[in-house]
């Protein structure tokens, strides 16, 4: 059987994520590969239960110590009913945000030391790491900009403020730029179809495309 | 102002706890301190939103990683928005479950890395630890027994089996051997008065009753 793979995408709010993810499963798709389409926080039954937690209410309504344990504990609970079992079957597995979202906001954005969100990464997923990550990047004000014409709840991290998104960014290329075998930054601020193809070329590059 | 006192007890289920917390904050209210009267898991708001996640469902609702991450963070929101505060207030915390809970279920019951569950604690509560840790001890027959009997919902670690159950209480005797300077062992297996006889007698030689 052939291997699964585990790509992640990353980066702010409004650059683009679900939707380039819903076109790289959709491409991946269509050449018969299947492909397993998730997200965090979130993704399974539990985690979605946590999820619920973390992205309503007050913006205050946690500490980021409390924030990164729901965080990890959610990404436990996804790895082990969602991803790992998908992986194990050869699936291709494309998440929304995963673990450099807490390095990132936690990290970047709240001032959580790096070492204790390191340290729950390592209890949460051991040394399992993703095979690729996008990391979708745009400049702050065009991505808030994007992300409040959407509507709809869930918006506790958009209403957080300029400066905080600004370390945000700054987080996700300093995990790009220490980890560049893993990671790909891919410039968000062109049009969706020219993103898509970005994406699709980066995929074939480092990982090949499935056969 | 006069320092405040954390206190916590320990055990497995029907063991008595709550009955015993209730009566020891009745008896250290009548002295004319403040006290306040907690558990865990929950506490605060977002740790009971928290407990609800974990003690409904079915028993494999949550791998034993995922069970303890979400025990920290429900941990670390109780002890920022309700134990530390009251605590500086100078109030007497009696708290029915703290970490040495987790320990015991995920530790010895579910055989988790004690190390990794140190590693949580740290994140959860750094230095932090109780003043006084009561362990009301029982045989596992009898509190299954009285447990049983209570009714109501929250019965998913009831459902664990006698197993389980055996290696918890030899958790508990464990981590009260381990650090009998914080903790001591409590017969449980007694009339309710006397069992509270006890506990003020151990909380008299060991912090002062508060004047």
């Amino acid at each position: 059987m052939a291997e699964g793979r585990f790509i992640t995408f990353e980066g702010g709010e409004g650059a683009g994520k679900s939707t380039q993810v819903r076109l790289l499963a959709k491409a991946l798709g269509d050449l018969g590969r299947e492909v397993v389409l998730t997200r965090e926080p979130g993704g399974a039954d539990g985690a979605e239960a946590i999820r619920a937690l973390l992205v309503n209410g007050a913006v205050d309504r946690w500490d980021a110590h409390t924030e990164a344990l729901l965080h990890s504990a959610a990404r436990r609970d996804h790895l082990v009913k969602t991803v790992w079992p998908a992986l194990g079957r050869g699936a291709w597995v494309l998440c929304d945000r995963f673990a450099d979202s807490t390095l990132a906001y936690q990290g970047y954005g709240h001032g959580l030391d790096h070492q204790l969100i390191a340290t729950l990464a390592e209890v949460a997923m051991g040394a399992f790491r993703p095979d690729l990550t996008l990391i979708l990047d745009l400049p702050v004000e065009e991505g808030l900009h994007r992300a409040g014409g959407r509507g709809g709840g869930e918006d506790r991290y958009e209403r957080m403020g300029v400066d905080f998104h600004q370390r945000l960014r700054h987080g996700f290329l300093t995990i790009a730029a220490n980890e560049p075998q893993r990671c790909a930054v891919i410039d968000a601020d062109q049009p969706v179809p020219t993103v898509h193809e970005n994406i699709v070329s980066v995929l074939s590059r480092r990982l090949g495309l499935p056969a």
